[in-house]
């Protein structure tokens, strides 16, 4: 029985996503250099699509994405504040402080979502603050931050905005030409359902020219990525050739599907078959539903008799692979929605958490 | 017919090796788990297997791996000698210079080997250098340093050294054991005939032990890396699955096909036979038969009427894909002699480049 990955990613993909990984391209190649292009745009038509901005790809995880947007778009002279409520804003603060950029984080709890009123606030205390920092959906727990009040509270007070949109972009909604936003960064392997290796920048245009040497890194520098993309086309270091054209193959199937709404809806329906699976076991969801995302559900451990580990390797022994949890707080587990999977995997994989409480 | 990428990589591949390709992994199941201890161990032990070194995987290009050994290695203040002559050379340079490493480079021209004895004097000159680095086989041209002498002379000069053996590992011999390297950089899909998105570090633990906090990026830092290898088995960030998946068959066959003697006995065929085809054409090689590595080949182009645009097309139009040359000076093309392919498909290059030239 096919195995199914119910985590933050690596999650489980197509048979087509992964037929696309079986030819050898050269990355000098025409046709190879027509698959950057294409993807590139494709990227960027998921964003919204404005003609203002530009998909930077990456090798790597989406961190790498997240650390060459920081190094490479908040200025070396520049001031980054952090919102952080879960382990992913909280990296964002420490890739910062790494790379040397000053840096300041403004906190909550783990359950609470970002208030952009606090945020807005900061902005008016701190005029020395040029880029705010956010993570759209935190895999920490699964909740949704409120983007497009943050947005608008950033955009208002004149500061430029990251997104990490690592585990909402391709599902939830991001229009650029709606909500502003200087970079969004994500990766190919969780809404999008390619496979990992592969990470991007959809980066304000006009920025992104302005910020030549700025980054830290050869390697982590989108803007003279950007400018090997727009010379020949061609990325600037071998990049992973079979992981992109499985890329487009998943944005293909995204297409085939109705695009992310479609895509989200299908996620909904998979998120809602767990909760109630799971609720009818007697496992409690650490978030209420208003603030949870359709990517991933933290289960709070149940009270009384219940090991993890064992609980972890008795599903997984039934094909079905769950995720621990990462709260700083209470003992907790994850279940992904996300990835090539329907409401009968969530229901093959709630009967085996049935099975296993039972035995 | 099957197209040949006759280049320095990403290069053709065995079917096997992209069968592996085709399943999802969870990234913290103990399966993948067991693959990424495995992976370590074997490009560690293809490296001379001593006790006292640590293969740090990365995801990214080879490129990747360079910056991350420069930065994780040479201390920040350290001073870093890098010996060039050629283009990869000049971009270890070039990643010094971005991170803030203090570098110098002591340069020869591109068809000249690195003097070891030049070296010697400059370790002599110079005793706040601390680290060189050199380019094993030197992809601008196919010129192989002479590594042996070059590490000689560093031990003697109690400094460390840094290996780009990028284009070299797997298949030209590199024994730890009995020459001193702090560090080796290498990349899934050179010789070792993986797909790329995957590059790696075998570094000296006691020195990676002790550049805890030296890496100016959070996620190109090897002592980090490494401690969460150690600490888990795990990977700190998403890694390429099934990239990593299709290394593992590849060393499978790596060891099937005799290990690196082997490779490079098929590599020297293949090399014997493109150039002897090549000059029987007409066509020259830039370098000397005693300086030329059996990795991919220079060719000047020909006097009188050449164009290496419509010379390309024509090849890639019969299935065979070559390389620009990078050289500064003079006008030239490669043709690489790596991957899986063999004296066949080498025969079937050199009547295609027949063919082209007659047409």
């Amino acid at each position: 029985m096919r195995t199914l990955l119910l985590t933050p990613g690596p999650l489980s993909t197509s048979e087509a996503t992964r037929a696309a990984l079986g030819r050898d391209w050269g990355s000098r190649e025409p046709a190879f250099i027509a698959l950057t292009s294409r993807v590139r745009v494709r990227l960027c038509g998921l964003a919204g699509g404005t003609p203002g901005h530009e998909t930077v790809l990456l090798a790597g995880s989406g961190t790498t994405a997240v650390e060459a947007a920081i190094g490479s778009l908040v200025p070396r002279d520049g001031r980054l504040l952090v919102l952080v409520n879960g382990a992913y804003g909280q990296r964002m603060v420490t890739i910062a402080e790494r790379i040397g950029r000053d840096v300041e984080a403004l906190r909550w709890a783990e359950t609470e979502p970002v208030a952009a009123a606090q945020v807005a606030a900061r902005l008016r205390d701190d005029r020395r603050i040029t880029d705010v920092a956010v993570v759209h959906c935190e895999t920490t727990t699964g909740l949704l931050n409120p983007l497009e009040a943050i947005a608008g509270v950033v955009e208002a007070a004149g500061r430029r905005l990251l997104v990490d949109a690592m585990s909402s972009f391709g599902a939830l909604p991001l229009d650029l030409a709606r909500l502003r936003a200087s970079a969004v960064m994500a990766s190919a392997n969780k809404c999008l359902e390619g496979v990992p290796g592969v990470a991007f920048v959809i980066a304000e245009r006009t920025h992104l020219r302005n910020s030549r040497g700025c980054s830290p890194s050869l390697t982590l520098d989108l803007e003279a990525q950007w400018r090997g993309f727009e010379a020949n086309g061609q990325w600037r270091f071998t990049p992973p050739v079979q992981v992109l054209a499985a890329l487009d193959a998943a944005l293909d199937q995204l297409d085939a599907e109705g695009g992310p709404p479609a895509r989200l809806a299908r996620y909904r329906t998979n998120q809602a078959a767990l909760v109630h699976g799971m609720r009818a076991l007697g496992f409690e969801t650490l978030l209420p539903d208003a603030l949870q995302a359709p990517i991933i559900v933290t289960f709070t451990e149940p009270q009384g008799r219940f090991d993890f580990a064992s609980f972890y390797e008795a599903l997984a022994g039934r094909g079905i692979v769950i995720y621990p949890g990462k709260l700083t707080e209470r003992p907790s587990f994850r279940i992904g929605c996300i990835g090539a999977i329907d409401e009968q995997d969530i229901a093959r994989a709630v009967a085996s958490v049935a099975w296993v409480r039972k035995g």
